[in-house]
């Protein structure tokens, strides 16, 4: 089977195992997990934050974020297929009490006066603005860079309104390694951050947060009542510490082949491109061959090769660790006969 | 003052201070106030439903509605400025745990294909959806009436996946008078109901929300925790009573001035009327003035007349009980001269 | 029917129903109601706080207090059978997300040691104590008085530790006028405090919450959320008015009917008193006669006395502006040849 | 460095980071991790339920059994110092919006007629009792064994009541061990129930919950909202099905050690066992020595040994995988010279 359903789906590495096996532990609920340590201090200083805390998810990070900024009845500002909003099963409200409004972004990117007017009043009728939420990769928007540009216009109308911003960046490195900007041009523009160590980079589990010593002491009070407190997480941790130290880099293959899928499906009738491949994830209409995504799905499935539906006839394919240009190839034999 | 705010600041008439004196009350947490089980009664068979409840406002009747129908976690679709998402605080949020689903109507009016798209599948990532509300007539999309037949196909849409559908009808009745169509011919697309007694209607305080027994039974507790359990309430239920049955055909008044007011600004140069002036919400945009909405309004209540900024350079006026033909004439007259 | 149910089913007198046939009104949600502003202010002076509010319920001003006061995911300590935990539907934790710490009382007063003891430390496993809440009189221990010094420890204590102080206060008047303490003897050991204007004080509707600046412009926020921001709603707060400015020191007579009644029972076989009789409130064991609560309510109903369950075989007996010296003859009377 | 303080510090065995590194792995959010899924079900049978689930920690495995459980302003039953109310940072309330109920029970066990008067009537007044929460051993009772004969009648009444019944069973198999009973004796008796891998049975991290398909199909996604649906989990799921299955037994040696401390603390003046000893956990007051439990936690470190203050003067000492007999006479010559 050719997985091309998520790059969550990697395996670990014999590297990233022996790290597991041999990883120094402690009872991280003490703070003496130093391999945790380890981790959250080169995430720390690898994305310019005064603290980092490694968290079991994306998922787990983005709630503890807006957690750890919101007040009860706040509303949270976000694209409208913003993953903290559209996949994370109505947590934000179900958990923090907060009330999502969201923005009809370009590609992903919420634009500056929307946000503006988005903004709320000081009014009994309406909820205080609390947090503005960015992700970068966008993962609706078919892996869409946010341009640094776009995020500090959004950065300098927060911090002109005294709302935070937090960047869901699950998919940050695709996006620096794509784009050639450092890592922290992008969150110089964020108050706070979560990347996954589980994605592109490889890690069988995690993400880390990242802000400031205040917010991060919050976190890990709002982290224990998600259940995220964990033990000897040294054994997870030590995967995530290579995941983030060394293949940041080798991202730039799985955009590679994403481009040579993309190029391949151009030029395969009945097939639409839906976004601009700008990273790892292809968007595919199928539309134009008369059967839903889900029946594409299937079919694709039968011939060994894994997708998602994404829409009603939008299928999303992603390049990752565990993808080879063999793959691709195949992958391009089978939609050619399909 | 000629007050054209809201529809909210009409002063109770002498027939209604006079039944508010009289009125036969007991204590209604015990459901023993016989004008409000008057009240009840009566607004539940005009609305077509098994049974009503007096609640203090109509945000009280809508987020009780919500908490009523929804569980932790759910998701609900509405309008992207209906009330309920955009004047009631975030409360859906904060109180009942719910995300909305914000779609763009047209009109106010929910596009059937767009709810269709947005109910969620059975998906471990995304939130149920746990409720429809419709908003008629819709408050912010400038008094548009949601047709019946776009309330029946939604309906039909949400009967077949198995979704209660809630209609803030806070100003229903105008949609009532100026359609022409009966209002169990709206009530009869939706499972639960909200309606105003204090805007257009005329009373002080309260409105309805009516549904089946078990929803109102559901309501009830609701209400208690809200801290909407009166006691002897039957002294609002008595000019309430007034308004639901001797003040909806007068509606008719309210949206004839308005109407006059509009063919008036229409003629204004610099104001630009930017609804359909279907009922008695006039929205005007004073762009072109060169100023904004706040400084418009301040304006006008310099020349004694008051209105809502409704957005940067939107102002709304509204027509009700206290506003007579004398008043539209001299609104226009400061308009002209401003 | 002689209703002894509770303080709350007393009906508005002739001078009340006058003042709301009379009163001026405008839209409160604008602030422009002058009826309910001299409320407001006539309460803030009497009870030595910068501002109040008017709320419609002692729920809903209990609720908002606790909205107000606390973060997400706080405790606070309450003694064990305090109406905010028992009779609140648990909404302190449905909407404001907070846990109860309740504390058993000697005589509704909560103890300093366990009060010190209750407080939280600054640990990740354990909640932060955000509030403590007093009740005064206590309804479930049967009307009694928390003692200012009591009151004064436990603000001690609190100021100490940096936690606010509410006190459900809905019969506070009863404590002031039994114990021959200033009102401002009690609400100086509090932080905020409500205060019911149905209860003994006899208005129809409608409770009061009073505080700081910075709390009232919080609660005016909540109120709204709760769907408490309501209109021409002078006609409810001249009638509280009255009950404010005119029915406290009255309640002296309740007192002395409740004390009547009690020395009847003690010579009743069969019938236990429960509690020390200090206010309006009497609880009446019925163990003895080997029925229910629910039993001897229902033989007393058919006798023509209300009253309530308040236990396995408790009975609670409220004195209160309808009930007469008569009254209280013929309730001895009943309970003598049952 | 003796560490005394908890069972969650145990470091991994060779075999459990042996079976972490060949751990057969997939993405466990697809349900495609044959470890987890055979940890899952090897648990499921062992504690006699339909199905099981993988969850990072014990206050994980509770928070999602009280969000499947319960509708928002439910009230809970649970013990006053249960685990779950206690050190849970009021994420029940938080949450999922419910309101504890706290009873003190005798040696952490609920008194059944304690439980019945906790279980509310159906009134406007008072929140549904939406569970009933057990904890055995009960942790803050000092590793206290709750009888099966005390689960039997809880679960009988809560039966009667339709009331699910919920067993933090963080520390189950030391009551199992202890006592002589099958865990099944325990778990029949129980909806669902909650185990620690991490704690006696000395798995790096996680727990398992288990109860119906209907129950665990709700949790899987409570447990994706607070982010713990995780990918290659095998790698932990791997040394958790070592504890599950080799470590049960072993509990054993840890309460023998335990016994032999409690033994000789009994002969330490100044120094007083506050719990009879069931299990590995033993609680010490060190009232009599006129010193602070956090001033003997301080002496104790210096002199190599961790334990954990656990109240004013009260300090908790637990045995476990990693404390050997040695280890025991170590501690008593400390505790002796102290």
């Amino acid at each position: 089977m050719i997985d091309l359903r998520s790059d969550t789906v990697t395996k670990p590495t014999e590297a990233m195992r022996r790290a597991a096996y041999e990883a120094e532990v402690g009872d991280d609920v003490y703070g003496e997990d130093p391999t945790v340590r380890k981790l959250e201090e080169t995430a720390a200083e690898l994305l310019g934050k005064e603290e980092a805390l490694f968290v079991t998810s994306g998922t787990q990070g983005n709630q503890i974020a807006v957690l750890s900024h919101c007040a009860l009845g706040n509303e949270i500002i976000l694209e409208k297929e913003a993953h903290i909003f559209y996949y994370e099963g109505a947590a934000i409200s179900a958990f923090a009490g907060v009330q999502p409004r969201t923005l009809k972004g370009i590609r992903g990117a919420l634009q500056p006066s929307d946000v503006v007017a988005a903004i709320r009043d000081d009014d009994i009728h309406v909820p205080e603005t609390g947090l503005i939420c960015l992700e970068n990769t966008h993962n609706r928007a078919g892996g869409a860079i946010i341009p640094v540009e776009n995020m500090a216009q959004i950065y300098a109308i927060a911090n002109g309104a005294h709302i935070p911003v937090h960047l869901d960046g699950a998919r940050l490195f695709n996006a620096v390694v794509a784009s050639g900007h450092a890592v922290q041009d992008f969150t110089q523009y964020t108050d706070t951050v979560q990347i996954c160590l589980s994605k592109g980079l490889g890690a069988p589990v995690g993400s880390i947060i990242a802000g400031s010593h205040a917010f991060i002491k919050k976190a890990r009070k709002w982290r224990k009542r998600l259940g995220g407190g964990l033990r000897q997480v040294g054994i997870l941790a030590a995967p995530g510490l290579i995941a983030l130290t060394q293949h940041v880099e080798r991202l730039a293959e799985d955009h590679k082949r994403a481009e040579k899928l993309a190029i391949g499906i151009a030029n395969i009738e009945d097939l639409q491109l839906a976004n601009q491949v700008e990273t790892n994830i292809l968007l595919v209409d199928v539309e134009k061959k008369g059967i839903t995504a889900h029946e594409f799905v299937a079919q694709l499935k039968d011939k060994g090769v894994l997708a998602n539906a994404f829409g009603p006839t939008l299928v999303r394919l992603i390049t990752h660790y565990d993808i080879s240009d063999q793959d691709i190839d195949d992958v391009l034999s089978v939609l050619q006969h399909l």
